[in-house]
């Protein structure tokens, strides 16, 4: 058996997306831009593309923008919202301890260029409140950037709760939905949001492309200059195929989120409450305002790294955070953010589900994991100071 | 009869670069950074496909960095040079006039920001000389960035010249090469290029994705930031399906350059001789030093929109000149760049063969484009001022 639970790290490319990728290889393959039959018949296919995204996402057409992918669209939100509010003299920006890189790293870019950063603590469950971030507002804010849901622990943020609050202070408001879009029903406009990043492969459409939503009057900034395409706002010969397996797996995830959350959260509170008898295990992020598909637990006495090596070879793929960190020795950010002391932080297990999971890899799971939890401790010195008490349990 | 004459606006997809790319989609479609299994057998793939593409350029594979295409590379080249050079007070940039706007706009801003730009004239036959790009370096010079071949009028620069006059002179250099690779051979050591730009939809790749090769040594500053792929200097999930295509594409065009240039040339060269008996029409760019698939010519008296939409009725799909400003109004900077007045540059048609091209659609095109730019001149006021005089000829 291969169960394949790092969902939340990259998706297999759907049938639906391949179809509809396909024909613009070798077939429909001109460029947008050139003013022939072959060139036209693939602008023809990007208008509706672009159309169909736009419906899943309740917004206009011409508010889409096209992009590399999640990263691009962080970027370009946050550096496009810290140029245009500068020159209004608005230097401060928002957003929180427990974002993606892609917000963070920017963020550090930003703050050696001159910019002011808040960034709000995270509750223990793994949210931050829209009284907080009112209270962080102020006369010079240019931006407050809130992810949707977080790509570690799941949480799901109060989005439209935030929304209105920035709206009503007359804030820009940004959100990294990147881990949220095709897996929560979402309405850009009825939430108040007014910039949105998200990436194709997070609900089986193709790596290499994401979207910039940004609301009719955002003032966006080239990241990628050259070109006029995107309106002038993001250059470079538009990835057809791509766009074509995007549109079709986001209008496929969307209309299948009713039939899809009732099969993941059964999954998903079965795996939890199964993995919860692990004695010295705890749960992160929010029990019930969580990502349909994620869950995600610390064990106390052991190392993620080894923990994922024998899941594997039990033919297990999950993950102990974020792919985009795996390497590197640090305790995840999100769990320092959430306040798990490092001792126990670098113990996590990320399982990610989609609705190809079944109820019998659960089962498979949820007898498997125990017993590598349990050898791995067997092994580990740290375990058994905590067993002879020459060390205090973390996790009661 | 349809003839696809824009290959320099983009290629049709090989199958070679398809059959790479599906296994990568729904079978081993896990992220490079994920430690299990999955993962890391698309990792492997990666370190692979990277090894290749360094090969084929004449260089290491840790001096091989993805981007999602040839925009983003240039994009971050300059950025890096400008942003290091201006660390050791090095400001000022060189390019040339004819450059893709992917590089003259990333200039424009770079002015903005403080930076100096010395743009240097190109000869009437489209290109520049090492000796013009030695007497424009000075103290202050951070970087000399001159396309390998114009994605326009096809003619190709001294790159190796300039590369050695470069080095000589201590600066960096880099060179816009996404109309050259795959189309001449190159070894980026041995022409002393310091970065260099591709993009694989030139050469039957994929579209959305490119590299930017960095020599060893050269430092790269993140354009998009967040995770810690691509050393550290390109944030976001790997586009394995598009790296590999695009490994499998080059691979392959590389090894057929030699069969390749020489169907191609005769079939330019065949064109270029049966186009210029047209009255009044002027060959752009080198007749010899341009790419083996170009042809690129002026036609006094009629506007290059309507050509191309007539050509287009007649099966031929043809260009005015770069797709990425296909509707602008403006004539093209690069025929300004090279003498050509307003008035003719507007009249501008770019074939752009590949090697599925073939000798009966040369033919063909040589039958249909006389006499549809004589259809056109016969309507145009503009013709028959000059054929009465009221006007003089600019084109004898």
């Amino acid at each position: 058996m291969q169960i394949y639970a790092d969902n939340a790290a990259t998706t297999k490319t759907s049938r639906t997306a391949i179809d509809a990728m396909l024909p613009y290889m070798d077939q429909i393959y001109g460029n947008p831009s050139s003013l022939h039959s072959v060139g036209q018949a693939a602008n023809e296919a990007l208008t509706k593309a672009r159309q169909e995204i736009a419906d899943c996402l309740g917004c206009e057409a011409r508010e889409i923008y096209i992009t590399s992918g999640g990263s691009e669209a962080d970027n370009q939100a946050l550096r496009s919202a810290a140029y245009f509010g500068a020159k209004k003299g608005k230097k401060h920006l928002i957003s929180t301890a427990f974002e993606h890189h892609a917000i963070l790293h920017t963020l550090d870019q930003l703050k050696e260029e001159g910019f002011e950063v808040t960034l709000l603590d995270v509750h223990e469950n793994g949210y931050v409140t829209p009284e907080e971030v009112a209270a962080a507002i102020r006369e010079d804010t240019a931006l407050v950037s809130v992810m949707f849901a977080n790509n570690e622990i799941g949480s799901v943020q109060p989005i439209a709760e935030i929304g209105a609050v920035c709206r009503e202070k007359g804030v820009l408001f940004h959100t990294d939905a990147v881990q949220a879009v095709g897996h929560i029903a979402m309405q850009v406009k009825a939430m108040n949001i007014d910039m949105l990043s998200l990436s194709a492969h997070k609900f089986h459409g193709p790596k290499g492309v994401g979207v910039l939503y940004a609301r009719r009057g955002v003032p966006l900034r080239s990241l990628i200059n050259g070109g006029a395409q995107e309106r002038g706002k993001r250059a470079g010969t538009e990835n057809m195929p791509a766009i074509m397996g995007m549109a079709a797996a986001l209008k496929e995830a969307c209309a299948n989120i009713p039939k899809n959350t009732e099969h993941l959260t059964a999954m998903r509170d079965k795996l939890i409450q199964g993995l919860s008898k692990i004695p010295h295990s705890v749960l992160n992020g929010d029990p019930v305002k969580r990502l349909p598909g994620n869950v995600h637990f610390c064990f106390e006495g052991i190392e993620g790294e080894s923990l994922l090596l024998l899941l594997d070879a039990k033919g297990i793929c999950a993950s102990s955070g974020s792919a985009c960190t795996s390497g590197s020795l640090d305790p995840s950010h999100v769990l320092l953010a959430i306040g798990r002391p490092h001792e126990i932080a670098h113990g996590s297990l990320r399982l990610s589900l989609s609705e190809e999971n079944t109820m019998e890899e659960v089962d498979y799971m949820i007898e498997t994991i125990p017993q590598v939890v349990e050898y791995l401790r067997n092994m580990s010195p740290v375990w058994r100071d905590l067993q002879e008490g020459r060390r205090t349990y973390v996790i009661q």
